[in-house]
């Protein structure tokens, strides 16, 4: 049985922005800095991720820990690995998280400049591939067997791979903050709405939550 | 002690559209058709707006039933009341619901063609103002008393009274589709959620209700 591909914790503004705009080494969402994440540092699995201590307690909670159950492999965009765009300068930048990453399978990073692969020092692989959504999707498969596919982000992936068809079960955080600036998730997306059930759910941290599953076809 | 400003029941998309593209007399929202209001032709308020019988039943009936309380005169623009732009060609045209009204106040229309004002034949009276949204409100003040002035829409007239600081209240019903096109509401409101409280709450209907109630100063 073939792995579904699933996005979550994908926090996006009132105005839908997945980040802000002017991302940079000291701020990977942006001018957004940590508005769209606040919400994620209060549960359990963001606190870890972040090295704090937190207790699991309501909806922010549940959603967050469906997001490695069943997962194999993580597809990821450039943006969402480094602040840097085109060629790379040097080799040296392995990712935000340095040699601790939050992930417990390999990583695919999509990448107009593909570079060698690599091992961080918590064992995670991370390979670079110059790849369609679907080719990409191939490729994480070969890894993944019959396990999940996660789509990581940024906002560019998440929505190509959205406007691919390519997506079974996606949750989005909505953030009641107005951005005005970033990269926007909906653009390109007209009546998305037509190929998923929706479900939404609002959390007294102030978020909503909204989970897209694909409709049986 | 003056009147609040107060927006209710304003619907916009996933993507922040308040209406459609391509707004015409057959279609007031646009490609939008109906979308953006099925939720509420479910309320009891909506049901007999559109003639049909309906029962008040959850979330969604509570929220439509502040609409009128203490409101002593509308603000609209111009989209909201006709399908035509620029110079009026004649004066026929009476807004799109006739001579029945859904109004229990009068209401001031926002037009940079004033036309003679006129009353409806259940007695709803019509003024047509080329102001700002300051001097509209002031306009409004003048007919409301010590009542409460609602904001009628559409997506442009909402948005200016925002930019202009002078909204008290606002409820924003979000429904689950994404419009591609149209007008957005969020533009030009970067940090917005500043001056409010907010609060959401999701409907078994599908939509989420959202709250902006004005932070004390």
């Amino acid at each position: 049985m073939t792995g579904q591909v699933r996005i979550h914790n994908f926090a996006i503004s009132l105005d839908g922005f997945g980040t802000g705009a002017d991302q940079s080494a000291d701020a990977p969402f942006g001018h957004a800095g940590a508005s769209l994440m606040q919400w994620f540092f209060g549960t359990r699995r963001g606190a870890a991720i972040h090295g704090m201590e937190g207790a699991a307690r309501g909806v922010d909670d549940a959603f967050t820990e469906a997001w490695d159950a069943g997962i194999g492999v993580e597809i990821m965009g450039r943006n969402k690995f480094a602040p840097s765009r085109g060629p790379w300068e040097d080799e040296s930048w392995r990712g935000w998280w340095g040699e601790q990453t939050p992930f417990s399978t390999p990583v695919i990073v999509l990448t107009h400049h593909p570079r060698p692969a690599f091992t961080t020092g918590d064992g995670v692989e991370f390979r670079f591939l110059d790849a369609t959504p679907t080719e990409a999707l191939a490729a994480a498969r070969e890894i993944a067997g019959d396990a999940d596919v996660r789509i990581g982000g940024g906002v560019t992936t998440v929505r190509d791979f959205l406007a691919a068809d390519l997506v079974d079960h996606m949750h989005l955080v909505e953030v009641p903050i107005v951005l005005g600036r970033g990269e926007r998730l909906w653009d390109g997306l007209e009546g998305l709405q037509a190929r998923f059930d929706v479900e939404s759910v609002a959390s007294p941290s102030g978020v909503v939550h909204r989970t897209f599953t694909r409709r049986r076809r």
